[in-house]
């Protein structure tokens, strides 16, 4: 659809609002998706919000909570009266209702229990055991279940009776009679067999199966290397209790991506669900606060060494000229090394039992760029510096020297640094993203004011 | 799986191959999903990979084709001969197959087009026409396709007969006698309605859509945000040309953010497909080089504000204890800064339109950040630092007045600048993230070095 045309929905669906139409509103409302409608809820005020949820009415208002960021559904849920809230609840699925329960306050919690009924009672607290990043908290219980022994007649019995609250039919699992999962068959091949064929001759493995304890990210890295559309979550004994959608891998891989990305740059904490204009600047500047002055007090190290070798730039003022530079290029290269390892580690490509094949790999590729960026400085240095400066307190060939050769340094020992220090995060256990490029590069900034100083005070002196 | 047990299944396979035991390496390998396969394919020699390939049939090789990286899948299919290389085209899914024409020399794509049927060849010479990260060049036309006017029983008859040519029955398009989409029905909904029923009763409308000549990343976003499995791809009269499937968004998302991840880590070039440890140190050197040195001339200027201000630092040496904080602190905060816009760009959360909201945020974010930073460093340097060091060329009151100060206009401008930057960047179309951390670390550096020691001089003089 044309940009325009879509401005001038949203617009329309602005002047509903502020005119306080609601048969403008419900008419204009329809002609979005929910996720859109999600979406622009959060760009209205208080007063608009609660005219918004009450004139949409439960039902298209619980798609669209089902899509509000966790820190705006508690709020969403207080513009209703017990006996809408009660619809909304019965009507959200499994896994978006739990996740209702995880956010909201325990006397919210105590209050909406008791608006469901037993059954959706008893499926949420047993959802609520799960930790909330696990494949457990994260699966819905929604799904086409089977057993061998049916014919397909009786299957599609079954699923009639299930197809309106199973979350997709793509997919249907088949278990034992203690429930355990022994395979699956698509929807497809019931429909197109003949009735009395057995279900135990049309069923294929299940091979792929997480627990429900692992990690969320373990289980949508399983469905997208696998090209999956359901991932069956399991216990310990097989037994099938749900199942991880696509959608669900699309949202935490993203979710995973932002967090590895900011930890990257130093923000810290959870990364907030809002979107960046809708986060107040008090949360924006919560977020980046400790990191900045932590990284400040470590950057203090590279002040001490610069004050400490002070005779030997007042002895050739000239070093002062390449000092950023040699401090910089640290920085840049151990990045480009912490960055490509921490990426492959998240792509699940690399591990610690590798460590020695990476450290090979990248002592060879910072040789490389070590010595290939020292040519090109000492060049400079010796040929072009002397026709650009008039006067220097030291000679050129002795400075191109000094800089080349604490550049190479430099440049290796970052990028060799770069790659291991993630590794052994990763083997204590520690966030490898931790060892991000900010405080990677406050390290190497010293280790670099240390090698330039000894090793211009060495040929200099 | 436990670990153990994974890696016996790998080494059974790895001794198979060693020993060229066609049965063995035959039995073992239905074990594997093919997707391990053929991440297992890449880290074999290129002997290992001919026994290898040969040994799994043409069947199973078609699947592991279609899983490897295109780097990869030229010198794959040069170790099969003509029969089995027209069984393996044959085999492969359209989408796959268009991959494979996509990255094969212009002799090759002659040779194997030679093998092929006249539909596919066909087929593969229109999907060959859009751009390979479109959505038309990412797109399978192997679809569900009934009309409107026919009953449930009738549309079951036809997709019995496409089942096994189509990639998902999930969702199944409506189209007029044109070809133009007009809805769409779930495989669930014709196999539990009465067969006389007409499809028109059943049909949703398929708003949902994306031209065929849209970026693959839009395309991406679209399944995600609307949690569809399915996209249809259109042209820009509405025909239905074929589908974006949930595995290729996750694919997608999964390279986009990469990508924007290398980005801000300074690493040019095209992504390698292939892992961390099969790029060879040449192709390291390469992505990384460039930017290295180029960010390493920018420095330069960093070196020459230093250079030229050399009689504030000699008439204060005290100043150089916190120098490089000033200078890293501007690159930190304007590094957190542009990560937060770029990342919310990505996601399609704001766009150059919002740029006076999004710099006065981080105006406010800046007051604060900088603040709250210069407070902690002058608190530091009034009070501790005098504790700490015996004598210095100058009095702490005056130092904490010039590093708090030029602190506070460091981070705050360089929070701005941050912002503002990948803002600028989008806007005359240039990629956000080529503002990327280092580059904006190394601007940055340059108006720390110049407000440092102005405010210095101003004060200490």
């Amino acid at each position: 659809m044309a940009d325009d045309e879509e401005e001038e929905k949203y617009s329309i669906l602005d002047e509903a609002i502020a005119a306080r139409d609601g048969s403008a509103l419900l008419a204009q409302a329809q002609d979005f998706h929910y996720a859109d409608l999600a979406h622009h809820y959060e760009n209205l005020d208080d007063e608009d919000r609660d005219f918004f949820l009450k004139t949409i009415g439960p039902e298209l208002a619980t798609d669209v909570i089902g899509e509000l960021p966790s820190s705006l559904i508690e709020e969403a849920l207080m513009h209703f009266k017990p006996a809408q809230l009660r619809i909304i609840l019965g009507n959200l699925s499994d896994d978006d209702r739990v996740d209702v329960f995880q956010v909201v306050s325990e006397e919210n919690q105590r209050r909406f229990f008791s608006l469901l009924g037993p059954h959706d009672e008893q499926l949420t607290r047993n959802l609520l055991k799960y930790a909330e990043d696990s494949a457990g908290g994260r699966m819905t219980t929604f799904i086409g279940r089977i057993t061998a022994d049916m014919t397909v007649k009786q299957a599609i019995t079954v699923l009639r009776r299930d197809k309106d609250s199973a979350e997709t039919l793509a997919r249907i699992f088949v278990v034992d009679e203690q429930g355990r999962l022994v395979g699956k068959v698509r929807l497809r091949d019931l429909a197109f067999h003949p009735w009395p064929t057995p279900v135990a001759d049309i069923m294929e493995d299940a091979d792929e199966r997480v627990l429900a304890t692992v990690d969320q990210e373990e289980a949508a890295h399983m469905l997208s290397k696998y090209d999956l559309i359901v991932l069956p979550v399991v216990d310990e004994f097989d037994h099938l209790l749900g199942v991880i959608t696509y959608d669900d891998a699309m949202e935490i891989l993203q979710e995973e991506s932002t967090e590895d990305i900011e930890k990257l740059a130093a923000i810290g904490g959870e990364q907030s669900e809002l979107s960046y204009l809708n986060t107040t600047v008090a949360s924006h500047f919560q977020r980046r606060v400790f990191w900045l002055v932590a990284l400040a007090f470590v950057s203090l190290a590279s002040g001490y060494v610069m004050y400490r070798f002070n005779e030997v730039l007042r002895g050739a003022y000239a070093l002062s000229l390449f000092l950023p530079m040699v401090v910089a290029a640290g920085g840049n290269s151990g990045g480009q090394a912490a960055t490509m390892v921490i990426r492959a580690m998240a792509l699940g490509e690399v591990n610690t039992g590798t460590a020695l094949r990476i450290a090979w790999k990248e002592l060879r590729t910072g040789l490389l760029l070590g010595f290939c960026l020292a040519a090109c400085m000492a060049c400079f240095i010796a040929f072009l510096l002397p026709l650009l400066m008039n006067q220097m307190d030291v000679s050129p060939s002795h400075l191109a020297l000094a800089v080349g050769l604490s550049l190479a340094a430099q440049v290796i020992s970052s990028t060799l640094l770069g790659a291991l220090l993630p590794i052994g995060a990763r083997s204590i256990r520690l966030d490898p993203a931790v060892v991000s490029s900010p405080s990677l590069a406050s390290t190497v900034d010293v280790t670099g004011m240390l090698i330039y100083f000894s090793v211009a005070g060495l040929i200099l002196r």
